[in-house]
């Protein structure tokens, strides 16, 4: 949830939301996947699970994954969570104390440093430039600190787009080994890519240990479900799955694994992604493409994920203009949420994954008038 | 999960197990219920959710405990949450602190402790008699040290089986409120009463703060679908749904609430209920005439619940007991795990949930069997 809906009215287009589009939820293919699977008679999915999965839907999800990621992965090292957020919260429990620091990209996912803040986690934001974070600024921080952990989200960034280089991924694993930092990359984008291909996720290194990797079907399948997965080293996963919590309630998933194993299985899953790979990327062009047009914005649309981040020319504090914003019927993410340090504020993130083509068009045209009417706080007409 | 299946060889009857019966999960229900929530044409269910609970789903739910507790309920103080195991995570990452102090009863649920230790608490035991905690064991440690909260099973208490009395419960209910600290109910066997009445629900007293009842429909409907419940006043649920965790990835449970939704406006949950009342009260008698006629244990059945408290005479600590019970085929939970302060050895905590009458008598014939083959330590033949 990037923002709850009591905030915008009505008829606001709301480009702060980071939910899938209602129409692209599949409602039929997992009707079909849940009467196919409770059709058998194997009640195993009703029961206490075990604590790392259901190894048969681990042995589905690695098969999908070797073919996502392009890069062999096993059942072993798959856990699975409840999403991204439920894994976030489960390892900063697992293997952070209160008061330990934890490093982020500058700008970062404001809702994974809210998760960091419940914990009583410090948090330090690392430069980033055009490929991501600076493994030269992570460099200079492991020198003067020894974090708990790093995050990071290596691809298609939430909210700056970027995508680390292979050679940024090998230094900065490097280092994270180097000063026995735990590296948790949130790759919730990784498979929803448009345009390219990116580097190995870090998942696929999470096998010689200090990597744990994150993955959801809320991007590529349906939020609701509340499934994702853990990549990591076996260790590290075990401590995971023996923890309190997991040995009281068994696995996080039974029925909802169960359902979604069957559209792994037939492929489906596979043929929904190239299906939103390309409704995404479609979405992504048109809204830049009005943003460049209305707006002057110079930066290129993303190669993945859900989306922009942008600078409007001659608005300094993307802030300021949230109430003209509202007033003509649109509403985003102010750049200066994602910041630790409070910079970004001349940035803005605009979401393209909640709305179809028409409505991203009307939003940015209502964008350019609130930025038309815009007054800078303090400068009278 | 209190076990995992693993330890034990295939024909080994496993009175450790806490699961309900294969048998008992209702495929067939929970087969329709999908189907037919899922042939509507409402795809809310798969999107991200309401942080507390998709708002239809608790008037649903209040309107089944109402008549389950016997008391009104209201869907304002109810959060919908991932099972009892994942509430107490949750309750334990935003109310309390590593290095705070946790009071529980002694006995008290073992998993519920590994759940806290993962949290950095201290864990203090409270003295219990056949009705439960004792309040003036818990106001003479309230002299003495402030705990964060009270973690407190007060229907059908597992282990031990005891179920508070009113009076009681009003009591502790008033000394956590005079100390400002929270009160934790693990209510989950409340509903699955099979003798009598119990007092209401400490869930019923939440309205007017300080209290966090937990409910889950693990052991009446099927664990596989991490779904439960935590009935509290507003202000604490406001403090649970809006962390970051929930904040980011929205309500814990949007598929599987919509699907359990329909059997609760049905009605069918109650007549599930109903009968698992009926068998489990069965199996509990069973088990505990065979305890009686083979082993001379003198404890009655319990009144609700998956578990029966007892003692073997003779036995002074039964952890002992366990290898000779394990080479006889049956297995259980020695009384010790279930101690803070190093008691209870001379208990054993025998499961009558997962298993039919036969094997249940199969599994009394085994332990008694073990019994008269065991030696204690130090004590040659």
């Amino acid at each position: 949830m990037q923002t709850t809906q009591s905030e915008v009215s009505a008829d606001t287009i709301d480009l702060a939301l980071g939910h899938p589009s209602p129409a692209l939820l599949p409602l039929e293919l997992l009707r079909e996947a849940s009467a196919r699977r409770l059709r058998q008679e194997d009640r195993s999915c009703l029961q206490y699970g075990y604590e790392q999965g259901d190894l048969r839907f681990r042995a589905q999800l690695a098969r999908f994954l070797s073919w996502g990621y392009a890069a062999e992965v096993s059942p072993e090292e798959l856990f699975i969570s409840g999403g991204v957020s439920q894994a976030l919260d489960l390892i900063c429990t697992l293997f952070t104390h209160p008061g330990d620091r934890v490093l982020v990209e500058e700008p970062s996912y404001f809702l994974a440093l809210r998760i960091f803040t419940d914990h009583g986690l410090r948090i330090g934001g690392l430069a980033t430039d055009r490929h991501g974070l600076v493994p030269e600024a992570l460099r200079e921080s492991l020198r003067k600190t020894r974090p708990a952990m790093l995050y990071t989200v290596p691809t298609h960034h939430n909210p700056a787009g970027t995508t680390l280089p292979a050679d940024r991924r090998e230094r900065i694993l490097e280092l994270c080994r180097e000063h026995g930092v735990l590296l948790v990359a949130d790759e919730v984008y990784h498979l929803l890519t448009f345009a390219g291909a990116p580097p190995p996720p870090l998942g696929s290194f999470a096998g010689s240990g200090g990597v744990l990797s994150l993955g959801s079907f809320s991007k590529i399948l349906a939020p609701g479900l509340r499934l994702g997965w853990i990549q990591g080293a076996r260790p590290l996963l075990r401590r995971l799955a023996t923890c309190g919590f997991l040995d009281s309630g068994g696995g996080l998933a039974p029925f909802t694994s169960a359902v979604v194993g069957g559209l792994l299985e037939r492929g489906t899953q596979e043929t929904h992604l190239r299906k939103l790979r390309g409704i995404y990327g479609s979405r992504a062009r048109t809204l830049v493409a009005g943003c460049s047009k209305l707006l002057g914005v110079a930066e290129e649309p993303p190669a993945g994920g859900f989306f922009f981040w942008g600078r409007l020319p001659g608005i300094a504090d993307t802030e300021a203009l949230l109430p003209e914003a509202r007033a003509a019927g649109v509403t985003f993410v102010p750049g200066s949420r994602f910041s630790t340090l409070g910079g970004q504020r001349e940035f803005l993130r605009l979401s393209f994954s909640y709305y179809e083509e028409p409505q991203l068009e009307e939003g940015v045209a209502r964008l350019a008038e609130a930025a038309r009417r815009f007054r800078p706080p303090g400068k009278g007409p």
